[in-house]
């Protein structure tokens, strides 16, 4: 999230807690309902964590072998959070899937309303929450693709001291798609997946945000992004706020379907030494993204957010060969030119 | 160097050539003459290159097997490069050990002399000369450690625009040592020879230099060091100028005595899978600080450098396990508890 980075406010400690909590939420904040009636926060939370639950399930089930390990933290103030990791799976080599909460406070230059509230004040720290969920998936066969999601809600308390001054809210998030191998049905079903859930919200969604994640997970230094894209947006709130949290849930949703399917054709495929060694090249582009480029990341290194959370994103492991190029025309190469050159794929 | 971080200016890019130059320098700074009558510049880019030349074949030496791949590449505006990468070798895994002379242009407010020059006037862009070696060395054998160094030499012009202010330099650089186990008599070996370079030239530039190096290699978002640190300094420039190139010529001549016994003991000692992963595991440590805090680094990959030879410092492969904790006692935990807590080694 843009505005994250601007919120240098460090986070207090986390400390891990034994047992799944109904709510990470405050009880101001309606925690003890979760009907539609009640606070988007509330009914964000359950939706991210009703998600974390599908998802884990649905991995599990394909997995065969492999189990998640869950660690729940909370912080004193309010807020926490559930890491589930498997790790060294039969079909995945690391899946993190997590849901956070976070009760922060942030400077007031990074709330944008302040400026347009009619008035000489200045607010102080505003307070502000964010929950979402957070998941990248990395499967041992080098044909099955590694998956990224995450889908994050953020709202500031209206500033006390500026009257008039609003309540301040948006959505963000994405689902993207990295193999190291083109497999064009793939690729078309995944962005097909994430067209659909657009769709029925708004028929501009799917190009903007097909568009905006091809930005986004662009590594600068290399001239290529670390994979063949999906959807992301960031900063959402000129809709209403009901239509975006029923399109963050169909995202979340569309999670499964999207994926899955892929993961089932691909895990047992035949590869040799080769294929295995382009996928950790890969991989070491997804690190060289994430711990250069992603604002999640980077802002979660700086602000003191749970390390392990955070870098659960890392694949298992990963490459950097020297002036490695493919040879042209080679199933290598093409990957690398469409994450050069990014494509339609529907 | 820390005063890198503020020039913006990209540098243009790289050409490759067929031949090393006699020189990367402009004919400007006297690059017909390498005599020690001849300017900083032209012996330092001097001292450099024989140390790459000193450094490569003593690597190629106790390796057996792999050699030095050469890339050469020069910049129309002046200046260039040598990169040298031995992959796959016998005793490493990925050599890298690159000199690079850089004529670039830095922006008013990165040249610090500019206030204290009694002038009203504001210097324009003020061009400036680096030049430096920078090598990382990753063994195969986990008992083996990784060897890092790197020595600078930074120079600006006059600005021309504002009477009386003065040609700037400095150097930087250093050495240190990251094993994924601690053997005790070498990392006192590895300090012993960093200490004697030292201590040629000021009695108080080991100790300093030593706490500089355990600070500056620093995961912040971990609380640990990457490694068992040696020595660092930049921005050295309040000694003799020629006293600090021959401090320099002295640091980079002690790699080869520093370095090279260590890995003549631990080349061949069996191991095993456990000391494999940990050994891979810190090469994510590695990898993390290189891409997250190390101002070269990411000072290159913003800047437009050339990717595949700063990028050369990356480990061939790295390893990430969410929430490894090494049980304490061990021989893992020792390592770690020392990158938690620096030691005084001699």
């Amino acid at each position: 999230c843009r505005r994250f980075s601007v919120i240098c406010t460090a986070i207090e400690k986390e400390i891990p807690v034994s047992e799944r909590p109904q709510t990470f939420l405050r009880e101001s904040d309606g925690s003890t309902s979760s009907s539609s009636s009640s606070s988007v926060r509330a009914r964000f939370e359950t939706m991210i964590r009703e998600a974390q639950d599908r998802v884990c399930q649905a991995i599990e089930a394909v997995d065969g072998g492999g189990r998640f390990k869950e660690d729940v933290w909370s912080r004193p103030g309010g807020g926490g959070g559930i890491s589930r990791v498997l790790q060294d799976g039969t079909v995945w080599e690391k899946a993190g899937v997590n849901v956070s909460v976070v009760y922060g406070v942030m400077p007031p230059e990074a709330y944008r309303a302040a400026k347009a509230a009619a008035s000489d004040l200045k607010p102080g720290p505003i307070p502000f929450f964010a929950a979402g969920i957070s998941s990248v998936l990395h499967p041992k066969n080098p044909f099955a693709p590694t998956l990224h999601f995450n889908y994050r809600y953020f709202e500031t308390d209206a500033p006390k001291d500026v009257p008039g001054a609003p309540r301040q809210w948006w959505f963000g998030g994405g689902t993207d798609l990295t193999p190291a191998y083109i497999v064009e049905e793939d690729v078309r079903h995944f962005h097909t997946i994430q067209k659909q859930a657009c769709d029925k919200f708004d028929p501009t969604f799917y190009p903007r945000f097909k568009k905006w994640c091809d930005d986004y997970f662009y590594i600068q230094h290399r001239g290529e992004r670390r994979g063949l894209g999906g959807i992301f947006f960031d900063d959402l709130n000129d809709y209403d706020q009901e239509m975006l949290l029923s399109f963050a849930t169909e995202c979340a949703n569309s999670v499964v379907p999207a994926y899955i399917p892929i993961i089932e054709k691909r895990k047992d495929l035949p590869f040799s030494d080769r294929h295995k060694q382009w996928q950790q090249l890969r991989r070491g582009r997804y690190v060289e993204f994430n711990l250069v480029y992603d604002r999640g990341t980077t802002f979660g290194l700086k602000t003191g957010g749970r390390i392990e959370s955070i870098l659960v994103s890392l694949p298992l492991s990963a490459r950097w060969e020297y002036d490695h190029k493919p040879e042209e025309g080679t199933e290598e190469w093409k990957l690398l030119d469409a994450c050069i050159n990014p494509k339609e794929w529907i």
